[in-house]
């Protein structure tokens, strides 16, 4: 960032902007998992790279700078919805981010996210893809023929603001990128138990409505991302702090945005509610 | 059964044999998990027809039959190591088994079943190597690239008494037939946390002897089926005693075959029993 800087600047000393030959201290903090498979290096990165640039007044396009520090880091200097790009040279510096759709493109689109682990994991995501692209047979077959069609088509749901296509790609896009690390050798295992109940939780819940009202994710990590509408939420939530009852963090048991109540009807309790399993759900962090 | 046997006799009625024109009343028993991936259908029908078999003087092989009832019961009519063709015809009739070896061919291969849970599963194997075939882009690559070339390296690996090609392959097999449970839709997951700890030993334990010693392949369940080779056997069992301490029935933890005392030195310990689940293996049962 700072050679960046040094370029735009010329010789002339932007007196608005700080000093390029100050030392800076870093002192970075988040209020998430980390190595969670919540994509915490990414926030970091971007985090730090936005704020070097608005010290030292650059206005351009950083997500190449990004990408240095953690390679998912490169989306997260977007709103909205991001494509990373592979790209083709074999030093990476044409694999960049592109925005598909600024964030206001969906606004009823909600994330909730279910933290079942604030363990490390036992494999971080970049030396697993090492290890997944030399030895797994499947992942070569997805990433050569499965991907570049499924992309198409997400792209495709996500200008109709198309909710079932949308979801039911994610859900099978998520279990088809975890099969590939388990078709790793030595298999890689970011799913656990609970991440399997929270998957049955979701297809019980959309089989009961009969539609896709809410769609899972899962990244490097034992904890879901559920993709719902805004009119979906507090029911969905519910349904959750029923499945997992929360063990004594019952009031900080959903963060984020606010959730409305829900009453949940008898028959939908008694077709998606089958199997609690108390406190295996931390917490619920409801974004945007 | 009965329809082959009035065939093989014509009309001519053999006093050796039962008459055919006798009700049979048919009480089976088994002393092992049923619905646990263990292949208890296969076992059974197997059983079935070969004890029909005998009742009505039939000689010939039988894995034709056999299949009509559970598909991979065509492989149990046979001993050692069988393979399941899977045939051109649309009505199955030429998917037969094939004994590769006789049971005599590599007679210091051992197999542990660690039997981790008696519950039924929750998909049947029949019904969700269905949902495979019709949702998972991933199993028809296997089916079509993988299986053929690693089928030849098996039967190789066998020939040979290669067990250090024969358990590598078994072991990335089996992850990749799960890694295909995983990309069907809605996914079926038979593998548990405790599978999964098993996996991890395995691994463990093999990287400390600096190759393979044991191999590990799951069928429709969360039950591991363990090769080893004689000589590894006692040591294994006791790893797997220390790393899933059994809680009440300790005498009956290692059933069948007898398994005899090893002591483990220091450094496998710290290398390999890492962390100890209690209760998470029910018994081990060694075979042959």
């Amino acid at each position: 960032v700072r050679r960046l800087a040094r370029k735009r600047r010329g010789g002339a000393e932007d007196t608005a902007a700080l000093s390029l030959s100050y030392k800076i201290h870093i002192a970075s903090e988040n209020n998430f998992p980390t190595a969670a498979g919540l994509a915490s290096s990414a926030a970091g990165y971007a985090c730090l790279v936005s704020a070097l640039a608005r010290l030292y007044g650059l206005e351009e396009e950083l997500s190449e700078v990004a990408r240095r520090g953690s390679g998912s880091a490169c989306r997260s200097m977007f709103g909205g919805f991001v494509q990373w790009q592979r790209g083709e040279r074999p030093d990476g510096t044409d694999s960049l981010a592109l925005q598909v759709a600024p964030e206001t493109h969906w606004p009823e689109l909600r994330v909730l996210i279910l933290v079942v682990s604030g363990e490390k994991k036992p494999v971080g995501s970049t030396a697993g893809m090492q290890t997944s692209v030399e030895t797994s047979p499947l992942l070569k077959h997805r990433a050569e023929v499965v991907v570049p069609e499924r992309l198409a088509q997400m792209m495709q749901h996500i200008q109709e603001r198309d909710f079932e296509g949308f979801g039911q790609l994610a859900m099978r896009d998520s279990n088809q990128f975890h099969a590939t690390c388990l078709d790793t050798f030595p298999p890689i295992f970011y799913l656990t138990d609970v991440s399997r109940h929270i998957i049955a939780l979701a297809h019980r819940y959309n089989a009961h409505h009969g539609h896709t009202k809410v769609a899972y994710t899962f990244d490097a990590g034992p904890n879901a991302v559920v993709f719902a509408l805004a009119d979906a939420v507090a029911e969905f939530v519910e349904v959750v702090r029923r499945s997992f009852p929360p063990a004594a963090n019952g009031d900080q048991f959903v963060r984020g945005l606010p959730v409305g109540s829900a009453a949940l009807p008898q028959e939908l309790l008694a077709a998606v509610v089958t199997e609690p399993v108390p406190g295996a759900v931390q917490y619920i962090l409801h974004t945007k």
